[in-house]
């Protein structure tokens, strides 16, 4: 279980390596939203995500002995990338294993960022058998996505933050919108603020479709959606809440907030105008819900954080072409 | 005369209000530069620019009872909205002269940030007259766009960022890449550097045949373009240099860099695939020097200052379709 504890030593670890992101605001943001709009901008994280604080810390934590043998990670999107960087910058060896059929451009930049890339075919192999020849002699820790306490701890660096962030912005009172997949981010955020800010409340924000958490915290149990894939917002999209992940929002997060894939472009093309940012779909959820959810929010003031930016020039074209007119 | 003593005073009054942009950095265009590249992103500057800077340090340093009467200015793009947001931020009037032919858009937003826009046209009528009309009991002082000691001293904040944060990334001797128009934010930044950190030179960086600072760089007095419209980059384009800020760059600038349109073009479409920034294409000229003309620069790494931001989907998404495949 992640403890605060744990919290803190990772955001030391973090120091110097993750960049602080700055928190944006736009009078335009406001006025549609109908309160003030804070949004805190992982999107210009190393790598273009948030993932890369979580793998900085898991990497970080581990004994040197077991650390330089190398790293090994499952993902085709933000994970990977953060996992690479972050091993490279501890200068070890980090092997990603990804579908044959992810997009060409995150699997150049995944070895750019100088990982080795193992390939699997989803149609004959499981990612697990695939990691498992990857990594015959068992010497290659495995970093997980989000069900470990120090990635856990590293995402909630974010928290700490968005506390002090918000205070400088006289922000006291707020629901942070938290764009949400298997809960590591929201989780960290969610322990984050129990211990600095008890007046500011994670909500998750998930797809239409695919709103795992708002179905769990509901039910008080994890749930699972019906729907596995085919959604924009790939980055967020995971079958049930972590095991690690559910109880921390489970005691800690607001109910969980669904948008729609169309809400979410239009807050990229927002975002684009107002921020002059660049948003993925997924990265762009909690946005979409402090603008065209207003009505299930409390406050004067709303904290989305913007997750990621990773995004195909096709896609946020899509963005722009449907709601880029202002 | 800007004096170092007007900056440090500038950078005081613009704490709290003006945003310490990020800088930021990716291995991918260090790769293409053949160098380290840092980013100064003053298109996450409030308005989406860094003329707010200027337009608050000089709003700000007017004596109250002069300042209490208002403020005009001259602009249809970036200045006016840094304008229009600081003066409402003071909760004093801004009237901004406007082309009545400026894009709907940006009148739209000048107006939404509170100023009063009154419309001249272009063919019967000058600026100057249409500005006297609207100030007949001359009661509103010009804030000027660049040829003012409090706007040089406000645009210089960015220089003492630049400084530390430069240093934070251990860089220490570098140029710093700015794209100039009248050289406001140029001669600010080149009179920090002076005062904090000598191995730090400043390059403006101009479009190929609106490129007055080049030209009057290397003659040592101010040359005026033969064209003086008609460019993508027009956040940027300036028929000379400024009275003030032509002999601090004269004294303090390296010589000047020119770069295409397609070249700042491309540089936006790196600039959202590599830092999920939005940048216009003047804001991008600075980035470009960096990448595509390395060859004039000298030392391990570069500084681009990202001006700004404020660019309409049509541009950006010719930026996208001409070089977003990466």
């Amino acid at each position: 279980m992640s403890t605060i504890q744990m919290l803190k030593a990772a955001e030391k670890r973090l120091k110097g390596h993750a960049r602080r992101t700055p928190m944006l605001t736009s009078p335009f943001l406001d006025d549609i939203a109908g309160r003030r709009v804070l949004v805190k901008a992982e999107c210009l994280q190393h790598t273009g995500s948030f993932k890369y604080r979580g793998a900085w810390s898991a990497i970080s934590a581990l004994p040197k002995e077991v650390r330089r043998n190398g790293v090994i990670a499952y993902s085709s999107g933000n994970h990977a990338q953060g996992v690479a960087l972050a091993a490279s910058q501890h200068k070890i060896k980090a092997v990603i294993v990804m579908p044959s059929d992810a997009p060409k451009i995150k699997i150049d930049n995944t070895k750019a960022l100088g990982a080795k890339v193992v390939l699997y075919d989803r149609e004959t192999e499981s990612r697990e058998e695939a990691a498992e020849k990857a990594n015959a002699d068992g010497s290659l820790t495995l970093i997980k996505p989000f069900d470990d306490p120090e990635v856990i701890a590293g995402q909630g660096s974010t928290g700490i933050e968005i506390v002090f962030q918000a205070k400088d912005l006289k922000v006291r009172d707020a629901e942070v919108l938290v764009p949400t997949g298997g809960g590591g981010l929201a989780s960290g955020i969610a322990l984050a603020l129990k211990e600095y800010a008890q007046l500011l409340r994670v909500r998750t924000c998930e797809p239409q479709d695919f709103d795992d958490y708002a179905h769990s915290l509901r039910a008080g149990r994890p749930v699972v959606n019906k729907r596995l894939s085919g959604s924009l917002c790939d980055a967020i999209i995971t079958p049930t809440p972590g095991l690690l992940t559910f109880p921390i929002l489970n005691r800690l997060a607001g109910p969980g907030m669904v948008v729609t894939e169309d809400e979410c472009l239009h807050a990229m093309a927002l975002a684009f105008h107002r921020l002059r940012i660049v948003l993925e779909p997924g990265g762009a959820a909690g946005l979409a819900a402090a603008l065209f959810h207003g009505d299930q929010i409390d406050g004067d003031a709303v904290i989305a954080v913007a997750t990621g930016g990773n995004v195909d020039k096709e896609v946020f074209e899509m963005a722009l072409a449907k709601f880029g007119d202002i």
